[in-house]
């Protein structure tokens, strides 16, 4: 079975996820500055986080299944269980806004994300358990510290989260910034890493 | 007719419909958990069941179609008529939600999902009788001891719902696991298939 | 410029198209058969009206570009254009729904489906101007009597409606059913066609 | 990293804010044609500018990046960045409605708008910079006098939206127009360009 409609099947689901949550973003209550801030400004900021999030993750599927030629039956079910958890993200990333970011939506939005990065690593395993693609995907990984090291902030995240939601924040956007920051020197460091949210090959494009 | 521009655009429309419910599903009432699971609880068990049936069409409609080169004018209108009912699983999961499990909307549930069985077996039916691709895909089916077990559980389903809707469910639910379970003695007494919801070959990957 | 990545978003918006008008589905208001009848009876019925709609479009819009291999300027904003009209279909299906079938949203719907309509026409004589392709196309097209016949009737329904609106949607049904229906007689004697609605080769295979 | 999934993504995304425009249209709160019109009419004069916008940005996203073979993780985020503006769109745009065009929500309209031709040309500035392709982008962008025009026309409409904001809208418009035209003698004059809105190759047929 070949990748490529696994991928735009997913490419589907995933551009849908990224755009659907802006149906979900409150309109701003009157027609000043004010009022998109009080209104929508907290909206606008978790819509930011979990865009990146979405953005990160279809960066890494792409880079993931661009070593995987073909796909048995099991690797397509754990990527359906990757994209549950991500079509989760608008329903917990809006009921964490409706609330002001209450402390346990806050809490169930961490854990949606851990949900995603278990299920980014089981469909990681499930790939490099299938015969011939395993040996150039281990090679890509090398010693996927960035992807060991997410799931450790999001657990600290929801930790935090039951002390202050907004702190609860801090170690979430942690997670993204550190997948997200082209820094040589952190990548070179972390050696490369290919889960939740990794770019196998150091760019050699300073933005 | 080339096959790649209609799975393209199925799998468009099955990457919609599966995140769209999504929408639909009700936030909950207030920042606890206990109004998570009251006001959304039901709705996130539903969405679970209908995300299920979307992937395991999806998968099927993947397997049917690789062995599907060429398409004629009657496949595009079966496959169209595939996509009608599927399209309708976020209006009548809804509808089943909103009114917490009544009776007639769980049994119009049934129906839907028994609408999309027979869409999807007269899709195959009609492939069947195309020249060339027919002889390929009936090897592939084999006895399809699944395809034709799944629409007597949905009568079954639809029986009991009339009874009470939560007994209906058990059957419905029943089928997403006949084709979800990657256990190879069942896949081996099933001998393959490949109707509504089938991996047509033996997976080797134990998941 | 090839014209695959065209075909690609312009199956992305009608795959959207045709999902997205379940959004605009009301549900029914209570728990029992008459509710889904009296509340979302007459949505059902537009809403497979407008299928069908888009369903003939992508069909015909398939087999237009299988024809045409590279797209110029031209031919991209005649498609915009139709993507533009089809686009306004669940804006006019639910005001129709909305106001149960009044006379102006009626008329406004024909409206609608005729613009679409010109719109299709308009890009296939783009594309007929386009050196290379248009003679195979024209070849394809054959005397095109189903789209002639098409504006025809749009406009018979929309001074049908003026007179009442259910007397509109017959000649807007008629349009759809004379490019569902697969009768080898009627292909014959219309010799083929391509315009909003045409299978341009005689299906051989009887569904 | 080949750009087809890229391409395939940026479609998907594009497609649906294309569409879901549709969703956020306000339906006529009567049957009658002025209903229609008090209600909808200047929605819809928005809807048609934005999806103008949109569909400007998916042509100049398809020339772009055919004649970009391959993607580096730069170019990635330069164009999720762009993804970014161009989905909050339809949350700008129904705000502009919602306050029936009032001053601030035409400004920060203005300002999306801005904002998603400075990720535009980041974008652009970001491919120059891939060894390989920059050259042939370089020389098929040409002067690039429409990309210049658009950001000084952008900040006079939000200056002139301070004044008025129906003042502010002509500026806004004449940016869709001066990529929309297809005059032959404006396009020698600009010498093709490709910022946000561009068709690099003089069209050769009058449409």
């Amino acid at each position: 079975m070949e990748s490529n409609r696994l991928e735009a099947f997913s490419d589907g689901v995933l551009a849908i996820i990224i755009t659907v949550m802006v149906l979900e973003l409150k309109g701003p209550s009157g027609p000043r500055i004010a009022d998109l801030w009080h209104t929508s400004g907290q909206s606008l900021l978790t819509y930011v986080l979990s865009f990146v999030y979405i953005g990160i993750y279809w960066n890494n599927h792409h880079h993931l299944f661009h070593v995987t030629d073909r796909v048995s039956g099991p690797v397509m079910w754990a990527n359906l269980h990757l994209l549950f958890w991500l079509s989760l993200y608008p329903f917990t990333t809006s009921w964490m806004d409706d609330t002001h970011l209450a402390r346990t939506p806050t809490v169930i939005y961490g854990v949606n994300l851990l949900a995603a990065a278990i299920a980014y690593y089981v469909l990681q395993v499930t790939i490099l358990r299938q015969p011939g693609t395993g040996e150039t995907l281990r090679g890509v990984l090398g010693s996927d510290l960035k992807g060991k090291l997410s799931p450790v902030l999001y657990l600290a995240g929801i930790g935090l989260a039951f002390v202050d939601p907004w702190l609860g924040l801090i170690p979430y956007a942690a997670v993204a910034l550190i997948w997200l920051v082209p820094d040589r020197r952190v990548e070179r460091y972390l050696e490369g890493a290919g889960d939740p949210v990794a770019d196998p090959r150091p760019s050699r494009d300073p933005l």
